[in-house]
């Protein structure tokens, strides 16, 4: 926990719901071809994974960060952990599945910076949420919830809103059609692919900002939550329905954006729980995921709130 | 420890000095292909390493297995000796270095077999052996060293040696010329690509069983060792110089070769250790060897004593 930092506001909780993974990340001058043995220069291990990125972007903001989520019984998952602990991320949910295979990845990545990824996720992974039902919501501020573990979301997202809780759904990943989740939130943020999927368009088809605020209007309008798409350096348009505005990125220089839209959803649900409206929760989370683009390392980078607060208050762009 | 099987002999301690390794095997339809994300049907994680496997197939066998290998302290080095312990190896000279990283491999393997490996092997390991100078030798056997960390093997095969016991050196890897540990040992091992390269042939150069023989004579004749070449079905040359003889193999069906030639030497420098002569030691190798192939999932195959045994006094053939 985070909790001893100073940051001028009280620690707001923020439960996050969903999918960790670890990522192997092996570099080579070259990616490997065929049946071969190669030898790395170097190796990293840094976790992954919507929700659990989230949470730690959270944390490095000062606020408090619970991660619910479940991963196997395997040496995997005390690397999860580890990393998210020395983070400062509450992982009393980090659900251990004896049997189960935690979610992980091999990547290798060249010179050039191409990456060649294996990931293997257990298919025999509970899905049951029950166990979500029994978390004690005291003290919770605000609920996100990712897509990779639609049960769990369903029933965390349905908690939240019937806590009064802002519900926030990070949808980075194509939703099965119909899925119930869009609904069962109170914020929908979708990622450009993800809402290029939800609409059925292909990944190929051009999809500009006036067919993305129309594609919004209409989502918001049939679930009536708050929606979102974010662009990267293109900025987000947010809003109700009848209410769709553009928000601008803040003008950096990219140099990883691995991690950064979960970083984006982490603090703008933060920004949600500490009180803040949508429009300002917004100007917070795309700070904060700006910052994050300027640092190699994942998630590692994401921006501690003194940093945030800086570029927040500098006139260097944003909404 | 494994102490309490009845093993029919006096339990002996082989003390294991070289490499341990931890392969991440992902199972795919087709090796991929260029930057790519792939999703793996299968995952598995198993150990590997000369000594370490050689370790686990003298534990399986009843005998006491002692690990000097240097890990680094991260997750995998927690994987590598869970396996080990399990194995009921004595892991008490595994040596975790702080800031280091523990060999590991990321293996891809397809429906047809092939494997894409990648390993990383951190370069800033700390070869200085000294600390093996502080292990206490009573009650050890016999030492068996594989060549993966030339200064730790010569230090314990010239302390095995100095103690008058069995020093088994596994060239089972090419040696850098003018190595001075073939004739730091009592008994050397070459695998075929070992001794090829060692000849300084080529891979493709052919060697037959009568040049495999005019090799080991003239090794065992600069060495004063006892020397080996294992040949997989084609069995095993051996014996010192002036005497060297064939023993052939056990007649099985091979569904998995990987780790035999470890679990051969293992079983090998226990026969030694328990006070058989070298072709009673050979045979009785062999004959692990032989059953470890017949199984899948790499050292997990080594045979029991009973199961060994049982192929010993079989008519199934061997020398």
């Amino acid at each position: 926990m985070t909790a001893a930092v100073d940051i001028g506001v009280a620690a707001k909780t923020v439960l996050c719901v969903g999918h960790a993974v670890q990522d192997h990340v092996y570099r080579l001058s070259r990616l490997p071809v065929g049946g071969s043995k190669n030898r790395a220069t170097g190796f990293t291990s840094v976790g992954g994974g919507p929700a659990a990125t989230a949470a730690v972007a959270i944390a490095r903001l000062g606020g408090r960060a619970r991660l619910a989520a479940r991963v196997g019984d395997d040496a995997v998952a005390d690397e999860i952990e580890r990393e998210l602990r020395g983070h400062g991320v509450d992982c009393a949910q980090l659900r251990r599945f004896a049997g189960r295979a935690s979610s992980r990845s091999a990547v290798v990545v060249d010179d050039p910076g191409e990456r060649m990824i294996v990931n293997h996720t257990d298919p025999a992974m509970p899905a049951d949420p029950a166990w979500l039902a029994q978390i004690d919501l005291t003290g919770v501020d605000a609920v996100l919830a990712d897509v990779r573990w639609p049960e769990g979301a369903a029933l965390m997202l349905a908690r939240a809103r019937a806590a009064a809780l802002p519900a926030v759904l990070d949808a980075d990943v194509p939703l099965p059609p119909g899925s119930p989740l869009p609904r069962a939130a109170t914020h929908v943020a979708f990622s450009l692919p993800g809402l290029r999927d939800h609409l059925g368009l292909a990944a190929d088809t051009p999809l500009d900002a006036g067919a993305c605020a129309a594609a919004l209007q209409r989502i918001a309008r049939e679930t009536g939550a708050w929606c979102a798409v974010t662009m990267g350096a293109e900025g987000v348009l947010h809003g109700r329905a009848g209410a769709i505005v553009h928000s601008p990125a803040f003008r950096v220089t990219a140099v990883d954006t691995l991690g950064a839209g979960d970083v984006w959803h982490g603090a703008f649900a933060l920004a949600l729980a500490e009180g803040l409206d949508e429009t300002a929760a917004v100007r917070a989370a795309s700070a904060a995921a700006a910052i994050k683009v300027t640092r190699p390392g994942g998630r590692a980078g994401a921006p501690t709130r003194a940093e945030r607060d800086a570029l927040l208050s500098s006139t260097a762009g944003g909404a």
